[in-house]
């Protein structure tokens, strides 16, 4: 947990954080009473105080104060979960003297340490240092040997990327907020999945956007309900989101369920976002397929990044792949080019990094040290699935859905046999300073009677936290026929 | 020149780039003829592939037709500047066979080689790398360390900056991006240099907003006309850019120049976005003054970063300063921290990087690397740019308004003197055709017979160039007394 101060609970899931937001009142006026503008003797009355000039307003009649509102955009780019988190981790730095948090709720494989960066994207980050040749601006759409082999590494036989089918973008947050900015105007909605990743809902909102949120159901593996989905379409509805795998839920769709979702899409002729950041991150038997490869007609704007997958969530360099096997998707293509100028694209040395990480030679010792540490990764996430599914599935009141892919596990508890707690993101709060173990309230996701575990962590570390959750809730569980 | 192709253009000047923006048209559509789409013979006509279906419309009666259209924000967000640029470089790749061309255009001081990152930065970055605690996600405003290395460096005796006045973005476009959006509202305007950097314009656009173009007068060093700036102020100005040093002018103001502008701010209740990002990088006999050092009441949200002083522009980190001497930015504090939550802040190894460039141990080995590193920069920037400015002056025609920072110099050419070209969009085009040397016209800057020359190449290169541009006006001149 390198990038946290001791002590200090990052609010941190996804890739999406809770910044942490000084007081409104500047603590430096405070700190400087004696400024020209409190000496100002025509400025004497405390009443005169209160009347708020706004900023080119001409000649204000009586004292003026400087004010400078928020921006709409401002006011709209609202995090919905940190009004949860703030109650839950309000006074609980370290709710338990001697005993250290475990933090099961940073959706970052890093934080513990005990997974790392492939040695082959480390040694060509410094080689490339070294030589200073990646040092200066590139394109804003991103650089084009990185783009290429962008495109070659998520091509397949029926969808071939061109490298101007690629947009590096600032992450892959960045990426989804080029996706929505290029696709979304005001009044617009987007379809997002329930459970899912608030970011969505953060970067709609913030261009006046909505969003309509269709059901993932856990008693079918966390697939959409495509009847209820489908009914929430309207003339204002501009794209369809499909996360898959998911955060928060560690599923992944089957082929055919993706195919329902498109036979949809091309219905509606919705085009698709499609969230698949988590692509190669999934276990035994639940092979993925990239939307594109299934579509033949609905346009895809996938998103995807380094993140997860090299474990540099930190490093912010994502992607955009079109696919548009219909020729539909020109002018957002035209769009999502001009939007990358405002921030003028992503890390250029990272970028630099890509073709050799993505793109090994075939037969190369850095493509077989690369598929080694990709294959460590993936056997420590599956086998720290099935230890968290096993492990939490027989703590009493508690039903864990068993993960498919990336590093969570949606767990539901049973309110009568857990009567205690008002509603999950008070489960998450006693938890927290009865256990010292952090997880997140299904509440962040949109759904009840639901946490999320980042399995990501060590294993002595999930076993001390599953052991904590145990006592937790053997301690406040009630005998369900012997009533509450 | 390591980010460009062989024989490729970059239209990159400051911070901005023009994206190279594939044709509106799928090439992978037309690759593809025989998609499941086009087979499908229920849409057989060519007439009536013409009824084009927006997303989300149910049922359309005919055959229909994907079209997903550009948000209304990709729409305004357009780059002034494409358009000049497009003519001057449409078919000029390699104008002269055999003598390359001498790019004096990108606002970028590593674009030929002759000037690196500092050892030390390179250094820590490797260290960083082979630790591998600083890949993981940072909070959305920055890593506190590097906000408080920031605040430290940048406070001054009578502006002292706290971690929590400081906001980590995506390079210094990212820091304006935030500060414009988090400040202006659709329908609002911005006060801006003319000339001056597009990419303000560019920003505030994007928002629905507009710029007003206050002049900078070449006669009085590029100092702004006070009066013209002021008679803009309206109702919807929400605030005053001063970029100090000035990109595109080169030109440094004075401390009164700057107690000036604070007074109309002051009067208007403007708050100033100083754009500071050349900061550190002026010559002798103009010294550098921090606006927000200035100011006891106007508020001031400074802008920087490492790019152009640390000869790092690719790597995207820059930072907001706010200082705010009578308690008027709580709200908009509030907002940029939300805004940073778009796309989780910046990369955090270059981030992890900032404490020891910008706050060595006094007396360490490292400052003392870092201060010769920076005299040098400093010292091959100042003589590049008195030799730019006397070979200049003495070409037929032109004029250079004479530098005093940051890397660029104004020059002036005489239309009476050289009368063979409309504009400066043809002067610069017939330079790089007959000349293969590449500066950027004053159009791009909204100014009209000048054109910006970079000075921060090899003495060799720049030299040539200038030899090229003479030929080129010693050909086109005319004698003024004996008429065209």
């Amino acid at each position: 947990m390198a990038l946290q101060q001791p002590g200090k609970l990052n609010f941190n899931f996804g890739h999406i954080q809770l910044p942490s937001v000084p007081s409104s009142s500047s603590s430096k006026a405070k700190a400087r009473p004696s400024s020209a503008w409190d000496a100002d003797s025509t400025y004497g009355a405390e009443s005169d105080i209160t009347e708020v000039v706004t900023p080119g307003t001409l000649e204000p009649k009586r004292a003026k104060i400087w004010h400078v509102p928020m921006s709409i955009k401002a006011q709209r780019t609202s995090n919905p979960i940190r009004k949860i988190m703030e109650k839950i981790t309000s006074q609980k730095r370290d709710p338990i003297p001697g005993k250290p948090v475990i933090p099961l709720s940073l959706g970052d494989p890093t934080a513990f340490g005990n997974l790392q960066a492939p040695e082959v994207l480390n040694e060509t980050m410094i080689a490339l240092i070294r030589e200073g040749k990646f040092n200066g601006y590139g394109a804003s759409s991103g650089l084009d040997a990185a783009r290429a082999a962008v495109a070659k590494r998520f091509s397949t036989s029926t969808c071939v990327y061109k490298p101007e089918d690629v947009i590096i973008a600032s992450g892959c947050s960045g990426a989804l907020e080029i996706a929505i900015n290029g696709m979304l105007d005001e009044g617009d909605n987007l379809l997002v999945p329930r459970p899912g990743f608030p970011l969505y809902q953060v970067l709609a909102e913030s261009q006046g956007a909505s969003v309509r949120e269709y059901d993932l159901l856990p008693e079918k593996g966390w697939q959409a309900d495509l009847e209820q989905l489908e009914a929430l379409i309207d003339a204002r509805t501009k794209a369809l989101v499909i996360n898959n795998p998911s955060n928060p839920c560690g599923s992944v769709f089957p082929r055919e369920h993706l195919e329902g979702l498109l036979d949809i899409a091309r219905r509606h002729t919705l085009p698709i976002i499609a969230d698949e950041i988590y692509g190669e991150m999934t276990f035994e038997g639940h092979p993925f397929h990239p939307l594109a490869a299934l579509s033949e007609d609905v346009p895809i704007v996938s998103v995807g990044g380094l993140a997860k997958q090299f474990l540099v969530p930190g490093w912010r360099v994502g992607w955009i792949l079109l696919h548009d096997p219909v020729g539909a998707l020109g002018a957002v293509r035209e769009g999502f080019g001009r939007l990358t100028q405002l921030i003028s694209g992503a890390n250029t040395l990272v970028q630099g990094a890509i073709p050799r990480v993505l793109c090994p030679k075939p037969g190369s010792a850095e493509a077989a040290s690369l598929a080694a540490a990709d294959a460590h990764y993936m056997r420590t996430l599956q086998d720290s699935a099935a230890f968290t599914y096993e492990r939490l599935a027989r703590i009493r009141g508690l039903q864990p859905v068993a993960p498919q892919g990336a590093m969570y596990v949606m767990v539901q508890y049973d309110p009568t046999v857990l009567p205690a707690f008002a509603n999950d993101a008070e489960f998450v709060e006693r938890l927290l300073s009865e256990e010292a173990v952090f997880v997140l309230p299904g509440a962040c996701f949109g759904v009840e009677h639901f946490f999320r575990v980042v399995f990501s962590g060590p294993r002595s570390a999930l076993a001390d936290a599953f052991d904590r959750i145990e006592a937790f809730c053997n301690r406040h569980a009630v005998s369900v026929d012997g009533g509450g």
